[in-house]
């Protein structure tokens, strides 16, 4: 009888800490702070979700955050373009059908890693990624093939989304790269060089 | 042996499950997404940082989306002012010079709720608002000195940040409210509604 309690007892503990550990989002240990390009390309391979910020036509022209999911290749492989599925009804979509230019801001703080290390979401150590560019609809048929594979392995949901909504795969042709990772100041890594670098 | 065996074993697990929900973000339960002004002050309180949209002088006025943490109360009370701790050498602090209208977004995605949950970061039920307004440096004494407890209870780590960064406290100055946590569009909640709700 105390047998099976204590059995039953470490039945529940095991349980309980997968439970937890698949509550978490947990990302594969970082490159170094030094190898800008692969840190950028982690950053962006990894993350889910990032806020694209843009001018907003409905509100007074003000800069506008809006949360958007997306991805830039199955888990296995990584192109480093961000690739998104936008509805016509969205704000993100409103926005940047008056101004296509915008930047999408992903932190390290998204995973479980700076709080597991303690790293305050502002500190340089707990890195960041700003890409900036023109976010187009993508038009070409192998390409949105590609874009499609990606955002629904990635973001299996978006299968069932109401096909009412007109969801629209999109990708932000990036023209510039900017890494806060470590302090000193943030990193402005060349396109060539971040295409070039692997997660 | 045996017994101690299992005993090991058991606490080993036990501290690993420990372990695992120090790591995840957890927020108490939100509010019912019918309460649209207790949500918003949900994750206006509860959010640790998020992300500043602001036009950039140094690229070409586009929009740039900078990491912030902020507070808006020790954890067991809540004012619904987001305080900043800024340094004049940061991006955020560039930009907020050229313009200084401003906003703030942050995604529930940002606590284990959204993948407990089984929500993508993009879906309603994910919540995320987005306060509009204008970021201002802190100058009343009483307000200042109230700041700083909201911010260092918060983020520890900022009593420790460099003296030399000159860190200034910053408020965001609230005009809007655009909150989306479920199916149907955003609400926009009314400043009075917002600051008499309770997160």
């Amino acid at each position: 009888m105390k047998m099976k309690m204590e059995f039953s007892a470490l039945l529940l503990v095991f349980l309980s800490s997968f439970l937890h550990s698949s509550n978490a989002v947990s990302w594969p240990d970082p490159p170094d702070w030094q190898q800008k390009p692969q840190m950028a390309r982690y950053l962006s391979h990894f993350a889910d979700w990032g806020v694209v910020a843009a001018v907003s036509p409905e509100y007074s022209l003000m800069p506008f955050g809006t949360i958007q999911s997306f991805a830039d290749g199955t888990l296995k492989n990584s192109t480093g373009v961000p690739y998104f599925y936008i509805s016509p009804m969205s704000d993100t979509y409103h926005n940047i059908q008056y101004n296509n230019s915008v930047a999408l801001t992903i932190s390290q703080a998204e995973s479980d890693y700076c709080t597991k290390k303690g790293y305050d979401p502002e500190e340089p150590l707990c890195a960041r990624l700003t890409l900036f560019g023109k976010m187009e609809p993508v038009k070409n048929s192998a390409e949105l093939k590609l874009a499609k594979r990606f955002l629904f392995t990635r973001h299996p949901a978006m299968q069932n989304w109401p096909k009412g909504h007109g969801w629209l795969v999109h990708a932000l042709r990036i023209s510039g790269v900017c890494l806060l990772d470590f302090y000193g100041g943030a990193s402005h890594i060349s396109l060539s060089d971040y295409y070039a670098a692997k997660p």
